[in-house]
């Protein structure tokens, strides 16, 4: 058991959620960070901050405006979401925000000096994201060693880790993990395009959440239109 | 000449105008970015604007809420800004925004992502500010190798680099340069705590400009107070 300050991303996703629940396991003093990117729905932070609280772990938000440089369907409503598509991993999707995992783990990488934290948490996932760049195994040991050289702790000799435990596993696996470690799903909020409370059910998010569902064995506790 | 398009980070000081004048001399197609991090002083941001509009360069701000997690003078009103201090390249000053280089050229990564830029110029410099850990080569060249595998182009094979042309000199070889490069100098703003539009000429970074300047053999044309 570690009992060393770690930094979560945390989304008010599956995944994010998942992760933090894994991290707690392991020990870790554990404070967990949203990013408000100027994303087209609320309801992420507000479930971010529940989930936090669900889970007794302290939370803040750091606002990063990306929807200032554009280029995403997450935070530019002129791009439209995509529905009833294949997921694929051959192509970078609509869906990608510029650099989002590079200035997610950099906030979080402040947080985590004024905190002391030795490690980073993130929910990167290489199987069902396989078409963005930056969650990728390549990324993520670049973003470690950049840490290590970007900061008074790593110049100083003490490391920095970034963990990203759901990188190798398929949804099915992430939810069972979940499951077992009895996260919060109820409360989490995987939705490119929710109606209100209601996932659409139909994005490429909804798509991959409801097969790990499937694939797990067990019903998504979250309600979806229609 | 490169025709290539570059992002450079504009904070409205005298060594990222400096650097922008360096780019644009250097033939790139040049977009300034401005981050808005909580700083105390408004009045970077009004320069920066000035300065990217004096040099007809387009300008966006994205606002990163740093303060939101604290651990710096520069952003925390808790936290003195230090003055009449000798500066010292061998600790880390309360100045010292964490991961502040890291965060904003990840900033600079997506929307050099969104415009499909060759290059990242950043007015990082290992000479006065060696105290920072994100102003040595080692960090440099670390956020290039993260830069390559983090976004679509780079994974793609078009590489971006990242330019810190004002890495290995004195502020007096910078002040040079701009002259040189007819800088607008007189817009620029370095003073860590300004009283109205006068610098105070006894923080850090006042009694480094006005070092810099005395080295060049020249006259600094910001107004200081007293």
């Amino acid at each position: 058991m570690s009992e060393d300050r770690a930094v979560v991303l945390l989304s008010g996703g599956l995944d994010s959620t998942t992760c933090a629940c894994w991290a707690l396991r392991e020990g870790y003093a554990l404070h967990a960070l949203s990013i408000d990117y100027g994303q087209r729905h609320r309801l992420e932070l507000e479930r971010a901050a529940q989930i936090a609280e669900a889970l007794g772990v302290p939370h803040r938000v750091v606002r990063v405006d990306l929807s200032a440089i554009g280029g995403s369907a997450l935070t530019d409503a002129a791009i439209e979401v995509p529905k009833d598509q294949q997921p694929s991993g051959a192509e970078i999707p609509v869906t990608y925000v510029p650099a989002r995992n590079t200035v997610f783990l950099s906030v979080a990488l402040g947080y985590a000096e004024v905190l002391d934290a030795r490690a980073l948490v993130i929910g990167a996932n290489a199987v069902d994201y396989s078409g963005y760049p930056d969650c990728r195994p390549a990324f993520l040991a670049a973003f470690e060693r950049l840490a290590n050289v970007a900061t008074k702790a790593g110049v100083e000799g003490r490391p920095l880790r970034v963990l990203a435990p759901l990188l190798q596993l398929s949804k099915a696996e992430i939810v069972r993990l979940g499951l077992e470690l009895e996260a919060p799903y109820a409360l989490t909020v995987s939705c490119y395009d929710p109606v209100g409370e209601r996932a659409c059910g139909r994005c490429d998010a909804c798509t991959l959440r409801l097969a790990g569902f499937a694939g797990a064995g067990a019903s998504d506790p979250v309600p979806y239109l229609g």
